[in-house]
């Protein structure tokens, strides 16, 4: 067994997603300071006896269901347990009918919290699934390292292999790194929780940050790629391209709502396909070269555009890279596999990094042997399969499969954003929503989010491919180069057997990979990487303002403030005040405009609380203020009444403020503002009212100590 | 004295601005309701004892205010009564004061209400003030006519003479009756008044239909015209025309805004520079015509595009007619006169339209006289002056002054329009917020409206005057039509003495009106005139769905139901139900997520109102839900506590159905859920909230009997 994550509150929380995320547990000196604050609880016999069975069997609607009788809306099982059927989780209005039936079709029925297991993947699902980011990047990698080469002339073309040979041994120790990642952290963590425990939150966070980017743009990068590829098949669907991409973000978010185990059914067939269609354009190229005794075809004479330098070699070394991204899924992903998951993981992991060097290792060679260069209007990968299958269905096969790959690889991102959110979101650093398992089981907020971002940047880019590619990879290779020096801190804090060799491996890992990160950083910078190097730090500090907020909201909140930060640490502070009902001293505020049925119903409420109140008027006119006065003496008196003249007609900043004086000068007071409101029947008639209710809650919304309570009445139909 | 309306309830609320028409009195028969409810009522003596003085001689803000002590906000009189402070109209923060300053610079200190009566304006300034409309229209109106007539040939030229001749007749009819209607309805009536009393309420509406559409409208052409004349003059302004109409229409909305008084004192003397202007053009026309013996110098040749038809006279009727468009101004607007109102007004429409008929007169006679025709490079009134003044300054000041003129008789509809509303609004067809007089006793959400529905208008057009001109005149002669019918039945009604020649003089103006109505309507069909014949009914039925709904609120809200409509009239159901303390049955629902301070507080709350309270927890998983049951025995369970179990980790819509289907099997139970809610500082710390309260008030706000109540809590600073 391989040993987890070794900060305590990490290992307390479990780095498998859980229904309950959202609610933790409260810590046993939450739970003492909670039964001290209970001992101090006085209140009346009153307040237990209810007015209704609270233990009724099951409670069901008012209107009719489908059997002919009300619709169940709760069922109570023996252990007294209340729980919610389908009838109770959507809105009973037609329009609510139409939308779960709408999102019943297109997402199918909501899964249960203990379905939860049952949605796994095993490893042929798994491979494809998370192997189409990496894989696809054959399509484009070693095009990407000849195109800065041939920079230098035809006469440097011949530095591929060499450089090829260089990036091979790069996957060799990206990947065994992954490998030792998965085994280091048997329930999934990517390069987030690795830099994080190892090296430091600040280094977790600029992981996440890298690798955030990084997931939105493959997305943004493989639909427009992929779209290319189909609408250079059929150019009179050019013009359609960005709504036809956004199209296929739709398909792909849909797809990933539905739930993990749906999503790799209807994924993984492509990928298979486009895997079978590559080994077999090499395997036939390796024949044909066999047959013409491996006779290198020299490439037509392109003259040098710059001279041959070390800065050549580095960018074609990085632009090569970028076949490696997406070798992070599977660590990431360790809590999709079936168990044992890490070592199914595992396996799946070295699967792909090996297809992944016989492809890169076979098409550089087949390219090589055959003198192909880089040109404008065809792919290298389309060029070496015209070549190589110049007759028959296998040209076809390759470019469609390749087409499919492309917008697949677009699916590991939303694999792997919405998890990484979700363990940012359990640290604190991004909206806690990301917590949240919709009803078929996936992290719903965070695939929309990834939607959603990844549409927008689309949508500004035009869907153009080459504008997008120079802010990839940069990301990636930070999170691949703070990953792995992770592994490195790791690996010596544990010293466990056979640390040495596994540090100095992670270790070559992580000077290759800082070597791209800095090569890519700088050679594209004007390009576009500018836009990733400035994003990286906004992220950071955008990560680090939430969570001061969440701190902060502890610190408010929490039953014991030294849980949050340590900044309020004086025992006086130590029990919070005013949570025990005989401190609470009352007095309802009810501003009334005009005696109506509203206002009446409003001054019962009050009233039948038995708390003192004090009604308020305020008045444009001396004159109105007397006649509204003779009205309340007309209707009895009965609640004390203050009329306010407001001579230049202004209604809601008058009374907040007598509110809020009357809080000030009497904070020990809790005030109550009770206001009548008409409820209509439809949004447009809200125009004809004044909505003081709302006005009124917004102004009063920052002042501490004052309840605002809307009393509705209804338009009777 | 004139006679006033003849409509019982409007002769109860006085046909001039009251800050108190928002809150009338009550009738004779509430009261009666209401003494009864009263007397029903039974409550303790501790809802009367209040824990502060309710009659504290002022009330002081916490904060410290310019003369080193806390800021008075509220003061009391002799009499008892409280009136607000300045510092008590704006919110107490530097955003608050922010506001309230630049409000103060561009709309000046507010007004009380006492000072309404001294917004008024002398006849001197009331007289351009509301003819700028009016007159500014001589500026295109005899060109209308000629370009029409010069369709069938110059020949045709000649019969402006005859034609003119029968405008004149219109405005002498039109403007006589006019003078009656001030007369007749001494507390200033348009037509919509006059048509309601005399037509009935749809009459009403049509009328004030067209006179809406026709003030938008004015203010979209005006606008535009004068901007165009500027630009004109100083091309380079043109790309900037659409701002620079903005701009105009928020400067014409600011000056309203402050009063009507500023707004008189601003706008007069552009109007009478252009009166003087167009005086001295005409005087020099004749003296120069004189001096030529009168002799009439024929147009150039001109062939007809078509035959001379009744058609032909009949647009070029039509066309001219809109030099009449602004007449209505002054028996709309009585109420701004000193008094005594209506005679002042009557003196001022004598003289409005005489000059009108000097200046069309005059116009058209030197434009036949020097065989002038229409130019599409040059206006009429420009040729006239250039021919007129070849040298000096007159031409150029001429140019300016319509211009200005032009850009000022937009002035008029902001006069007009929110009077116009307000009437409405008070006989509730359009929302009652336009009854409101604002801190400048401007009527400011009519200006507001205005201003908005003109610059839509005008931006939707591009800003320019020919697209908008086919619009114009058919609302405005609609509300004439209707309006003169109006006072034919008037006279008939009430057969004073005198009365048949008055009917008479009416109804010529009702069939003149009624005959350039229809041909308008006609002629200029197709080139805009059907937005406006589909624009009339559709506003008419708009005006009828807002008067139902407050019908409706009437009947449901009202404290007699005779008093609304008649529908529910059974004596059963005179007396409302559940308005008293002693029928309201309590429940508190209490939704709680997590057990932290906010909830204490929130049941801390709720337990001190000493009512039978039940807490909800909505739970994913069966171990959160026992987990949860732990926590809450640890605290004492000293509220009932209800777990309810959400397989699907739905929240909010099984927490709204419990509560509905509580009430529903209850429906004698008041239930009030008081849901924690969490106050944050900053509008994009919401994101990271999740918003139960708000969620869950707009599940709950269509259940009757179901009052919530958000318990906030503060983050500490």
């Amino acid at each position: 067994m391989g040993r987890s994550g070794h900060n305590p509150e990490r290992e307390a929380g479990s780095p498998t997603f859980s229904p309950s995320a959202e609610l933790p547990p409260l810590s046993p000196d939450d739970l003492g300071v909670l039964r001290r604050l209970g001992a101090r609880w006085q209140v009346g016999e009153a307040v237990r006896t209810l007015p209704v069975d609270p233990q009724a069997g099951e409670i069901r609607s008012s209107g009719v269901g489908a059997a002919g009788r009300p619709a169940m809306l709760f069922v109570r099982d023996g252990a007294g347990q209340l729980t919610v059927t389908p009838t109770a989780e959507r809105q009973d209005t037609a329009e609510g009918r139409a939308v779960g039936g709408l999102r019943r079709l297109l997402l199918g029925r909501p899964l249960t919290s203990e379905s939860i297991l049952r949605e796994r993947m095993p490893k042929f699902i798994a491979l494809p699934v998370l192997a189409s980011d990496l894989l696809s990047s054959v399509a484009y990698g070693p095009e990407a390292m000849l195109v800065v080469l041939v920079l230098a002339g035809s006469g440097a073309l011949g530095l591929s292999l060499p450089i090829a040979a260089a990036l091979v041994v790069l996957m060799i120790a990206v990947g065994t790194s992954y490998r030792q990642t998965v085994y280091a952290y048997p329930h999934g963590a990517g390069s987030y929780l690795v830099a994080s425990d190892s090296l430091g939150p600040r280094a977790g966070l600029a992981a996440a940050a890298g690798l955030t980017l990084d997931y939105v743009l493959t997305v943004s990068v493989s639909v427009s790629a992929g779209v290319a590829a189909i609408t250079s098949a059929l150019p009179s669907l050019a013009p359609y391209s960005v709504p036809f991409a956004l199209a296929v973000i739709g398909v792909l978010l849909t797809g990933n709502l539905r739930g993990i185990r749906v999503a790799g059914n209807v994924f993984a067939a492509p990928t298979y396909l486009f895997l079978a269609a590559v080994l077999g354009l090499i395997a036939a190229g390796f024949v044909r070269a066999a047959a013409g005794g491996f006779a290198v075809v020299a490439p037509p004479p392109i003259p040098a555009a710059e001279g041959l330098s070390l800065l050549v070699v580095l960018r074609a070394f990085a632009s090569g890279a970028t076949s490696m991204t997406g070798i992070e899924a599977v660590s990431n992903a360790v809590p999709v596999f079936r168990p044992t998951e890490w070592r199914n993981a595992r396996t799946v992991l070295t699967w792909m990094v090996g297809i992944l060097i016989v492809l890169f290792a076979g098409l550089t060679l087949l390219i090589h042997f055959n003198g192909l260069v880089p040109r404008a209007d065809q792919t290298l990968l389309s060029q070496l399969a015209r070549l190589t299958f110049p007759t028959g269905p296998w040209y076809a096969i390759i470019q469609v499969a390749t087409a499919l790959v492309l917008l697949l690889a677009a699916n590991t991102a939303f694999n792997d954003l919405p998890r990484l959110l979700y363990f940012m979101a359990r640290d604190g650093y991004v909206p806690r929503r990301f917590l949240h398992l919709g009803d078929r089981l996936a992290l719903s907020n965070g695939l929309i989010a990834l939607a959603v971002a990844a549409a927008v940047i689309l949508v500004a880019f035009g869907g153009r491919t080459h504008s997008l590619i120079p802010l990839y990879a940069v990301g990636v290779f930070l999170a691949f180069t703070l990953s792995q020096i992770g592994m490195v801190n790791h690996w010596r804090h544990h010293r466990a057997p056979g640390w040495r060799r596994r540090a100095s491996i992670n270790g070559v890992g992580a000077a290759l990979s800082a070597v791209v990160l800095v090569t890519a950083a700088v050679t594209k910078f004007t390009a576009g990487a500018w836009v990733v190097v400035l994003a990286v730090p906004l992220l950071i500090f955008m990560f680090g303002r939430v969570r001061r907020h969440y701190d902060h909201v502890q610190d408010a909140l929490g039953l014991h403030p030294a849980t949050g930060t340590d900044r309020r640490l004086a025992p006086a502070e130590e029990e919070p005040p005013a949570v025990v009902p005989q401190q609470v001293r009352h007095l309802f505020l009810v501003p009334v405009a005009r005696l109506n049925q509203a206002a009446l119903r409003t001054l019962a409420y009050v009233g039948s609380l038995g708390r003192p109140a004090l009604a308020l008027h305020v008045s444009p006119e001396r004159g109105e203020a007397d006649r509204f006065r003779t009205q309340w003496a007309t209707w009895g008196d009965h609640i004390p009444l203050e009329t306010i003249l407001s001579p230049h007609r202004v209604i809601i900043q008058p009374l907040a403020a007598y509110a809020s004086a009357l809080r000030l000068s009497h904070p020990d007071l809790t005030l109550t503002v009770v206001v009548p409101d008409v409820v209509v029947d439809h949004p447009w008639q809200r125009l004809l009212h004044y909505r003081t209710e709302q006005r009124l809650r917004r102004a009063l919304r920052r002042h501490p100590g004052i309840v605002v309570t809307s009393m509705p009445t209804h338009l009777a139909r």
